[in-house]
């Protein structure tokens, strides 16, 4: 059968002809005015326009794949912006965005001053809720579906869709838990595609699965009471039985068949999630009953593009791609440095080898922190727990009260989900737990919601921490030996997204003294202090700065945020009356804060100019960009040397 | 009948010879010496010994009453502190100190150096991890079952103790989630007393309720199965439809009858928790089978002691009391300032009497912040989420999106819990949360875990948020007055434990600049910058210091931590040489810290002396004590003015 598609790809027209419906709706209400039968056709558009920009501008990939159908569902059957779609995580939003008004902007998703990568309430009123770190969904629409009521907006509908991995997140079951305790009208969708980022773990999956398990004996338990009815078992005590069984029956399977509806909300379900004119359908049926509900779908994550739906974790965020054969468009890596992560990976690996009280612990992250090297090599030492950020620090707490020494990795903004964690349940305790960081500082296309900011800031009030960042691969490997150490206390190591400076990156351990910078050059008429990897940026700029303007500047890499090394700072005091201090994190608080509280408390009077990341939230683009505009790369660091 | 007791009574021995049990058992192990038929005796002396202790030195009554039989019963059964128990909350674990050998020290619990308000692993082996916020028991027990398991101690038991309201909180079901996904022989202890420090909410409480009813509905279903076998119901077709319908039965009463099941945590209960023997018995029993496992036990809170079983609340905590009659001993507080909880509680009435749009949410505690007022006035303007933080700012977020304006108060040490929500579900957003921190700075005899220290320090790296602290009751109402106008954002406002400075607190409302500060004195050689009513102590000491030295000192009320009054700082700049902040926080990162920033950014280069507390966690004692030893009192102000 040949496809009005493939026509035009034939006489040569692809780029103008595609899309032919699409084209049509600027905005869901354009939507609403086609007939159900059209909705097929939408989707089957919607999922190749995602396919093809996808292809060209790399972006997350599987989720939007997944909620095609689901999305033109809810645009259709509910009237939004008026009506409230939360998603949970946004990265499944691009089928939404295209929709709603940013069809030809699209191409410029996650690009600098481009589409958001995540549904921002600062674009566009469709987007309803900040929606970059997950499970926050129920608990803010519940927030608004309240607000409705109290608003006298009775006929606002408030949608929450979920997926099945941030289901396993505290903040989720907190919302659910308030779901019913107030009156409200939120209909929470639950899309389970059986796998969060990596894969969801845990108890409830295994409900879940349940669940679905249940339809089937569902179907028995009616078999099963029309049999009664046959036989008709009649007699006043088999009578009386009955009514105490069905009632029985009835109980159980109301109000305790699952923990939605013990939780006094609805549950409606498992459907499938890519037949859209059901979808709208079961939409439409439930909308209006009151109270709150949750409907069940199953989708598939990548649904409609074939190697996606196969490998999900791969085509997750996948990078460009051949939309005709599939293949990854892999970067060639040859030469250069290795990803941060990856030498985290390969170095937890070698040190569990070595020291067998050492495991992993990572929430719904091992691909994305590489902790997988480490589960696939020695499975029973690598934890992941699921998107439970929470869960993750005080189980390591609970696990190195016990004597073996967990390394924790979360992403630094996700960190900010386990701050009590680490005070209450590791800090207070001194214990053992090492703390890895990835993604600390700027990191990119997924904009403020994931920028690593305030770890510097937040960590560094905690009493008992030691805070650590690396200058390179080296030092991110010697940091995290001596973390493994004995009695080395709660310990936090972070260290950005991206490449290292060292192709030749495996090195011997070395035990690092806790509290020790080093000086990485002399100078005399500048002391220029740098934390982490943005000292090799700080070199450059050093080296110009000297070229350029004469001035002989010292280099110093304080490595320890805490405790600071004191001896070195005197040094520093006693010889320089001008200081920079260069830090990727915020300058409230942070490191530069810590250099100028040490100077105050020792009568020190230096000037002291800080860089590092503004008072307000970064927005998205390149890291090289966004280090550009707020003046922390070498062209930013270079100025301020020559002008000081 | 007479009791040995009554007989000593009689003859006016009773000092000597009460607990005559108890003095024998200085550790479990001579417990586990005991036949069973002493343990009643032994919670009998258990239970007065806590009510003779407490209605002499205030503490947390009525969860340890609650608990007594279950303490006694585990450290009868299992082989601690080899064995591991983990209490949820440690304001229930007075039973545990005094078996554990602290009966003759317990005369000290909650004193400045004496025995911790919570179980502390600094101060007993016995006390396994730290247990001041609710909901981390599962996490940590998790842990410890798993790391017995690695290093071979296969013959350790790992028991949880977690309370219905402890359940809400995300963290626990974090736990219960990632529980089943290790091996693993965790026994959580649902105690159940259907009563948080306030009450317990929400979906869960609804659950466990069910749970309850579902008792008779198991005892129908064995009945039921008894009839089949007695009808004879056998021809083949029969006989193929009744296992059908048994494996169905068993699935879902398995798997599906409650959740824990459904996640793959072996149920059992029901029980009564007061019945000692009963639950030394079950604990036996389960204790050795494999996999992870919850019992369900029903208590009371304040068990034993009528006033207390009556009023759960009040009892919480209720100060010193007449053992005898009954009766609190309430402190005479006439003439005296009101507790800041009550001017934020009156005031919020008033506010939301004038602005149908300002509602209150408050994580389980609407008497602690008094909360209760709004409630009792407004019921439906008022949310008592549970022990939830996340939800709690997260739920207020999605209200003040669409336009409600939520005051939601969290004692500031509990807010670490709702990090991630500040920044990701309010502040990116803009959106106005009037965020109340009550029980800022140090909170006394609650303890490290307890005292608000961080909270300016890790506000003030928060983009986009105003943080606040009121100098007085006044400007606590101005503050929370300002908060509710048109387009404020969200909003911190931070306030202490205990009572202000002014009986006459009532005042009318006046808008207060946004960032703006306040001289409250003048003065030519020194400026002192307090924010917060810590500033009143400031007062008394710069007082003395000029009657002394004859020094003049300009004192500031900085009042706003961010946005930073800059016309001020500038004139603060421009006119001293030295400088003193003065903050109820830690100086890392602190207030100070950011008049440093501002000095050093403007070029000033004033000398700063920064009072704050200190880079460790502070002990438990009174507030007067700890500011004391953190040079934080009157004296310890004024020495720091004179020797500057």
């Amino acid at each position: 059968m040949l496809f009005l598609q493939d026509i035009y790809h034939i006489i040569g027209m692809e780029q103008d002809t595609s899309y032919m419906l699409l084209k049509s709706l600027d905005t869901p209400e354009d939507l609403r005015r086609l007939e159900a039968d059209k909705l097929p056709e939408v989707c089957k558009e919607l999922r190749q326009k995602i396919i093809d920009e996808l292809s060209r501008n790399p972006g997350h990939f599987g989720s939007s794949l997944g909620v095609v159908e689901l999305t033109v569902a809810l645009h259709y059957v509910f009237n939004t912006p008026y009506d409230r779609i939360v998603w949970d995580v946004g990265h499944q939003a691009y089928g939404h965005k295209i929709l709603t008004g940013r069809r030809d902007t699209f191409c410029t998703n996650r690009k600098l001053h481009g589409l958001c990568p995540f549904p921002s309430p600062h674009e566009s009123e469709y987007d309803t809720f900040t929606c970059g770190h997950a499970s926050n969904s129920i608990s803010a629409a519940l927030g608004m579906a309240v607000a409705a009521k109290k608003n006298g907006e009775n006929n606002r509908h408030v949608v929450a869709v979920i997926g099945d991995g941030s289901m396993s997140g505290g903040l989720a079951f907190e919302g659910l838990n308030n779901a019913s305790s107030t009156p409200n009208n939120l209909l929470i969708i639950l899309n389970d595609n059986n796998m969060a980022i990596d894969r969801s773990v845990g108890g409830m999956k295994q409900y879940l699965l349940n669940l679905q398990m249940s339809e089937g004996y569902n179907k028995i338990r009616y078999k099963l009471s029309k049999m009664f009815y046959k036989w008709g078992i009649l007699n006043e005590e088999r009578r009386k039985s009955l009514i105490r069984f069905n009632n029985s029956l009835k109980s159980m399977l109301v109000q305790q068949q699952n923990v939605f509806e013990g939780m006094n909300i609805r549950y409606f379900g498992p459907i499938d999630g890519h037949d859209v004119n059901n979808l709208a359908r079961v939409l439409k049926e439930i909308k209006d009953m009151q109270g709150p509900k949750l409907l069940h779908i199953h989708t598939t994550k990548g649904k409609g593009f074939g190697p996606a739906e196969k490998a999900a974790t791969i085509w997750h965020a996948p990078g460009i791609f051949d939309k005709e054969t599939g293949e990854r468009i892999v970067i060639d890596t040859d030469g250069l440095p290795p990803l941060f992560q990856d030498v985290f990976g390969n170095t937890l690996l070698e040190l569990a080898q070595q020291n067998d009280k050492i495991v992993g612990v990572t929430p719904a992250m091992p691909s994305g922190c590489s902790m997988n090297i480490l589960m696939k090599a020695m499975p029973d030492r690598g934890f992941d727990v699921g998107i439970a950020e929470g869960h993750a620090v005080t189980f390591s707490g609970g696990m190195a009260k016990d004597g073996l020494i967990p390394f924790c990795n979360i992403y630094s903004s996700f960190m900010q989900r386990a701050y009590d964690n680490v005070i209450h349940d590791v800090a207070i305790q001194k214990l053992n737990v090492v703390l890895c960081l990835d993604r600390a500082g700027i990191v990119g296309e997924d904009g403020p919601t994931h920028h690593g900011a305030f770890d510097l800031a937040y960590m560094r009030p905690i009493p008992n921490l030691t805070v650590a960042s690396p200058y390179d691969e080296h030092e991110l490997r010697n940091l995290m030996y001596t973390a493994q150490l004995p009695d080395k206390g709660p310990f936090v190591i972070r260290y950005p997204r991206g490449r290292g400076v060292l192709v030749d990156w495996k090195s011997s351990f070395e035990e690092i003294q806790i509290g020790k910078g080093r000086k990485l050059k002399d100078g005399k008429d500048m002391a220029v202090i740098t934390i982490g990897p943005i000292g090799n940026t700080a070199r450059k700029a050093i080296t110009r700065a000297e070229a350029e303007s004469k001035m002989s500047i010292a280099h110093y890499d304080l490595r320890f945020l805490k405790p600071l090394d004191e001896e070195m700072l005197h040094e520093i005091g006693k010889n320089f009356c001008r200081i920079v201090t260069i830090e990727d994190g915020v300058l409230k608080g942070g490191m530069g804060s810590a250099i100028l509280e040490f100077m105050a408390d020792n009568r020190y009077t230096p000037t002291v100019r800080r860089i590092g990341l503004p008072d307000k939230f970064v927005e998205h683009g390149p890291v090289k960009d966004l280090h550009r505009l707020c003046g922390m790369d070498e062209e930013g660091i270079y100025k301020v040397l020559v002008s000081f």
